[in-house]
């Protein structure tokens, strides 16, 4: 993946490979006239260190912004991050240890997965429908004796008698997933929630697209579950990437229990930005902002779907997402979309193959994920006619081999 | 630690503790044109996402310095992390495995053993005299098979044949060390870089505060080894901490290995700060901002110097630090100053009680560290004052116990 992204640069490059939002998204006067005032205001306060947790009027605008969303939450339950990646690392590290399963649905965010690897522990995915994981499946999958957990540990890494081992961690991106943009439905967030509480499994809910959702926005799991659990969001989709700032929310305790780790791996997040961050929140309509992007993001995606379809490329399957970054192509058996990729990049676009969201990459074999935010709708009608010069030319090499 | 730094926020508390650089030193007007420049100059690609490497031209200028600073260093050669303490932690995961061994002199900065003990490594010091590890101690402490190496180890996670496990990592700030100042000499560091490349020891060299040296310069010890190893900095003690950049520097392929890790651990660091601090260091005269950083802080340690002289503070030694940020107290046989740092922090000054810089922190007891850049002369003054308050009050509370 860091191959293909490596691309960017290119000049002659379409990239629908990253998840960068539209360069014509990001906010640039106003985050110009929130550094000027946050220098004016703050002095030197805005270049000084600042405190683990996060500076502190970020961390209620953020609670209070939970609060309207059906989450109550206070300021101490917020810990400031550099980027949900930092959070999810950071969480990594809290609870898990190696040979450790993580419960999550597939495909998944290949930043994830690597969070997880690094502490040395396996997924497992949970089997799922149109609505989300299915309840009976995750149940059992929680269930701490069944004997198809054995499966995948090496016997010097596990006691070889005794109960098998309960999953460590249950990580769910309920809205817009990453790759595919699926939706648990609310109905099954109150069965998933449910099941959470009788199992106290730690739960890890992430949100990096939940305010690019198109459709009425739907409860977060936290706020269904008694058990308390880990929420992350992030401001990269939705003011700028750049700047790395995303947040855990959990209760008191356990954020003062994060803290020390995030002390450890980098004292705090860069409060400048921080403070910038919360200057510009609190001049601008964020609302409206997000609207514009969505109106933006809708374009470039029904741009993408329309070029898809009068290219004649064949797929199995192909749902228009209800917003988020990224579609989600299903090609026809037997197609490698790894290939395909490196073909692609001969042409002239990039995108990222399925392979790179499933722990065992031969499952993305057929699946391609395409972003359809960072290049503007002339550059994606471009890639997609490139992608199939690359299909056209990718069958006639099967057909010769 | 965490306890006395949170005292910062009280208005009528003289902090002597952290590490934070003098407010009036912080470059706000400076600051606040780059942060303009660049918005101005880059637009959005100051928000967008940026590599995982680091901003290229700020690496291009890092590089540079060093190699005036007599290493040669390409541009490629250089990450930029989240602050030094970031790159400890980067460099933590990538060499250390539970029970490994690190090699480091005492007393050493509590941020360090954090990272290290965060991988359940070990920290084994290594004795000094006043020019810095003893070499044949050290080389001693390198051998393979010596017997000593198996106190402290649990049968559990050890091998109980075979050889003993050498060294993980060689760990040396060998430039003002926090907290104690210390500098290892020329000649000893060429007698250094001798041992580590003969035991080809993975060796870690961190520099935070050798631009705040007021003697000449020494050379890195990285300049007289032939085996590659890392060098760390910070742009927090000689900019902004707030900013949260620091930076590695390894050979090429070193920094392609540690890229993956960086990537998991927050996909980059913050871009848009890192091209304010690049277009910053273009804009002014770094070495003259330095000189008079470095004249501000002479004359708080003068003071500080002078004050405790004038309040009969009796310490078993007391030197002058070349630079730097720190005094390093120590109080006669039998002062506990955990103990002393209580009763302090009662009479409204904090420091940090020479406990927090020891793996076995009693060796620690008789010892304090005080900051004497955040605090101005009269603070200094007063703070002073109040220590000895407090120092007449422990002798009282000991005859009385």
């Amino acid at each position: 993946m860091r191959d293909i992204l490596s691309f960017h640069n290119r000049s002659d490059m379409i990239s629908l490979a990253g998840g960068l939002p539209a360069y014509e998204s990001l906010p640039v006067a106003d985050m110009a006239r929130a550094a000027q005032r946050v220098l004016a205001l703050h002095g030197p306060r805005a270049l000084q260190y600042g405190t683990t947790e996060g500076y502190a009027p970020l961390r209620a605008w953020i609670a209070n912004r939970l609060c309207r969303q059906g989450l109550p939450t206070r300021e101490n339950q917020i810990l400031i991050t550099g980027g949900s990646q930092q959070a999810m690392d950071l969480i990594g590290r809290f609870l898990l240890q190696p040979g450790d399963i993580v419960l999550t649905t597939e495909p998944i965010y290949n930043g994830a997965i690597q969070c997880f690897e690094l502490q040395n522990a396996k997924v497992q995915p949970i089997p799922t429908d149109s609505s989300g994981p299915i309840p009976d499946r995750l149940r059992s999958l929680l269930h701490p004796n069944r004997p198809c957990f054995r499966a995948g540990f090496t016997s010097l890494s596990r006691p070889t008698l005794g109960p098998e081992k309960r999953p460590a961690l249950l990580y769910l991106l309920p809205t817009l997933g990453n790759p595919s943009g699926s939706i648990i439905s609310e109905q099954r967030r109150s069965e998933l929630a449910e099941i959470i509480d009788e199992s106290a499994v730690p739960f890890l809910e992430e949100d990096p697209y939940g305010e690019l959702f198109e459709g009425v926005r739907l409860p977060f799991i936290q706020s269904m579950t008694r058990t308390p659990g880990f929420l992350l969001g992030s401001f990269s989709k939705i003011v700028a990437p750049s700047l790395r700032i995303g947040w855990i929310r959990a209760d008191e305790d356990r954020i003062q229990q994060l803290v020390p780790f995030k002390q450890t791996m980098d004292l705090h997040t860069n409060l400048l930005s921080q403070m910038i961050l919360h200057q510009f929140l609190s001049d601008v309509d964020l609302d409206a902002h997000i609207a514009s992007i969505k109106s933006l993001y809708a374009e470039r995606r029904n741009a993408m779907l329309q070029e898809i379809r009068n290219q004649n490329i064949e797929l199995t399957s192909l749902e228009a997402p209800q917003g988020g970054m990224f579609l989600w192509l299903k090609f026809p058996e037997g197609l490698n979309t790894d290939e395909l990729a490196r073909l692609a990049l001969e042409e002239g676009v990039a995108f990222v193959p399925g392979s790179a969201f499933f722990a065992e990459s031969q499952k993305g074999q057929r699946f391609a994920r395409l972003n359809f935010t960072a290049a503007d709708c002339d550059q994606i009608r471009t890639g997609i006619a490139r992608l199939k010069v690359a299909l056209d030319r990718l069958s006639v090499d099967s057909s010769r081999g």
